[in-house]
C-alpha cells in the first residue's frame, strides 16, 4: 500500500489495510495461546507514523511450521521446537539485514541501542521476551570483540558462539534474558498489552503490538521516536522494518487523534465477558465437528 | 510489482510475477472449458512492454459468481447466466472508467478506435467475442447521437437502449457482433490462440492472451502499438489497463528476445499428447474422491 501511494498509480485516495485472523488450535498446550482480532490501518501521505525508506528486510524460506496436511481439519500440526527455531532464525536473518541497511543510511546506527522500541509478532509473550534477548545476542556477535565488554559486561564467555548453534542453548538464553531485562521493560514490554489480553491474533498480532505501544506512553514519550517491527508468518515469511513517530503532538494533530482513538479502542477490552475454559472447549468442539459441513444446520441454542 | 519498482522500496532487483491456476469443474457443460497453465513475467525498468500510468480502471463487487459453498468439493456452483452478467457488467464499468481516465491523458482518445488491440480474460472464447461487441456497444452509447450514424451505420434503432438492460438482449448482441466482426479479427482474435488450445486458465488466462497476441504478429506489426487488457476474477474483481509496445525491435533488443522466447514456448503446445475425454473424466473422478483426503494413498497405476 505504501508503494502504491508512492507510485504513479496513486490517485489521491487513502488505502485501508485490514489485518485479521483467528488462531485456533486442537486440544493441547497451544490452544490457550490462540486469539482472534483485526486491526485496520489507514495509509496515506503526511502520516503521523512514517516508515523508513530502504531499510525493510525480508526473509522467507520453505518450512513445515504450522503445517496443515489434513485439510479436513482447521488445526495445524504444532511442533513447538520447530516453530521456535523457525521464528528465531527468521528474526536473526531479518535483524542482521535490517541493521546492514540501516548502517547504509546512518553509519552510526548501533542496533537496539539506536531504537526506542522493538515490536514483535507474538505467538505468546514469553517468545517475544526471548526474541529481544536474541536481538541483544546478535548485537553482541556483531560488535567488535574488543568493544563487547563495555556494552555486554561479563558475557565474554560467549565470544566464540555461533548464531546457528544457539537457538536452544540455555546458557545463551539465560545470560541474554538477564542482560536484556531492562531493555525489554523499556522497549518491548509496552507493546504486549493486547497480546497478553487477547492471545495470538496471527496477521494482526504485530499491529496489536503497535496499538499497545502507542497507548502505553505519554505524548512526550512518543514524539520523534523510532522503533522497529518484526512481522512473522508461518511457512515462513518474515520482515523487519522501522517506523518514526512524527514530532507534532499538538492538540488536534493527526498523532493526537490517532492516539486518542486507540485509547478508546483498547478501553473496550475491559468490557469483555469472561467465560470458563470449558465453554470455550465445548464451542471449539462444535466448530471441529462442523468444519466444512455443507449444508450446515446450526446446533447451538438460539438464546 | 510495478508500484514496487516505482517506489522508494525498490532496491534494483527485478520482480517475477507468476500467475498460475487450474480450472476444474464438476460434470456438465462447463467441464470442457477448464484448463491449467501458468505464466511467469519479469517486471523491471526499461521494459519492452510499458504500462500506461494513471489510466488503470478497477471494478469490484460482491457476487456469488463461482461460489464454492461446499468446501468438501473443489468445484464451484456454476450459474452461467449470472457469470455472464457479472463479467459483462464488470467490463462495462472498467471500460468506461478506463476511457474516462484515457481522455484525461489524451483528449482525442476514441475508445476502441484508438487501440491497436483489446485482450480479455477468457472463460471461453465465445464470451470474448461477445465482449468486444459489448465494447463497441459502449462506444456507441458514449458517442454523441448526431455522430453515431457515421461510425455505427444502421444501428440508430439502439439509440435509446440502456447498458443495464441489455446484457441478454439478443438484438443488441447480434447487431454489435456483426458490427464488430472485423474489429474482433484484427484486435482480439490474435489473443485467443492459447485460450483456444488450453481452455480457461483463470489467473493466467489474460497473460496467455498477451502471449498469443505477441506471437501472432510480425515485428513491424508490433512496434509502437497500444493495447488494452481486461482482467477478471470471479467474486468479483476486475481491472482494465493498457500496455504500449516499445519501438525498438532491432536484432538483440529486449523486445526481440521476448518475442523469440514466446515463440519457443507456444511451439511446445504442439507437443501435447491428446487423450480421450473419458480418460480426463476418469482422472477427475479419482481427484474428486480423494479431495482433502489425509492421509492419502495413491490408487493409480505407477506406469
Amino acid at each position: 500500500c505504501i508503494n502504491w501511494v508512492e507510485s504513479s498509480s496513486w490517485d489521491g485516495r487513502k488505502a485501508i489495510v485490514v489485518a485479521g485472523d483467528i488462531a485456533v488450535y486442537g486440544k493441547g498446550p497451544a490452544r490457550p495461546t490462540g486469539g482472534a482480532g483485526a486491526v485496520a490501518m489507514l495509509i496515506g501521505p503526511d502520516a503521523p507514523l512514517v516508515f523508513d525508506c530502504g531499510v525493510r528486510a525480508s526473509y522467507m524460506t520453505h518450512a513445515y511450521d504450522f503445517y496443515k496436511p489434513d485439510l479436513a481439519s482447521e488445526f495445524p500440526y504444532v511442533d513447538g521446537k520447530l516453530s521456535i527455531h523457525c521464528y528465531l532464525s527468521a528474526l536473526d536473518n531479518c535483524y542482521n539485514l535490517f541493521c546492514k541497511k540501516m548502517r547504509n543510511v546512518d553509519p552510526n546506527f548501533k542496533g537496539l541501542l539506536s531504537l526506542d522500541g522493538m515490536l514483535f509478532h507474538s505467538p505468546y509473550c514469553k517468545l517475544v521476551q526471548k526474541s529481544l534477548a536474541r536481538v541483544c545476542f546478535n548485537d553482541f556477535l556483531n560488535a567488535e570483540e574488543g568493544e563487547r565488554e563495555k556494552q555486554f559486561p561479563g558475557l565474554s564467555q560467549f565470544n566464540s558462539y555461533q548464531r546457528e548453534n544457539t537457538y536452544f542453548d540455555r546458557d545463551v538464553e539465560k545470560a541474554f534474558m538477564t542482560y536484556s531485562k531492562e531493555l525489554f521493560d523499556d522497549k518491548t514490554k509496552p507493546s504486549l498489552y493486547v497480546a497478553r489480553n487477547v492471545g495470538n491474533m496471527y496477521t494482526s498480532s504485530l499491529y496489536g503490538g503497535l496499538v499497545s505501544y502507542l497507548v502505553s506512553k505519554s505524548a512526550d514519550q512518543l514524539i520523534g521516536k523510532k522503533f522497529a517491527l518484526f512481522s512473522y508468518g508461518s511457512g515462513l515469511a518474515s520482515t523487519m522494518y522501522s517506523i518514526n513517530i512524527c514530532n507534532d503532538m499538538s492538540a488536534g494533530s493527526k498523532l493526537e487523534k490517532l492516539i486518542n482513538s486507540l485509547h478508546e479502542n483498547v478501553e473496550m477490552l475491559n468490557k469483555r465477558v469472561p467465560v470458563a475454559p470449558q465453554m470455550f472447549s465445548d464451542l471449539m468442539q462444535v466448530r471441529t465437528e462442523n468444519y466444512h459441513t455443507a449444508p450446515y444446520e446450526p446446533s447451538g441454542s438460539i438464546d
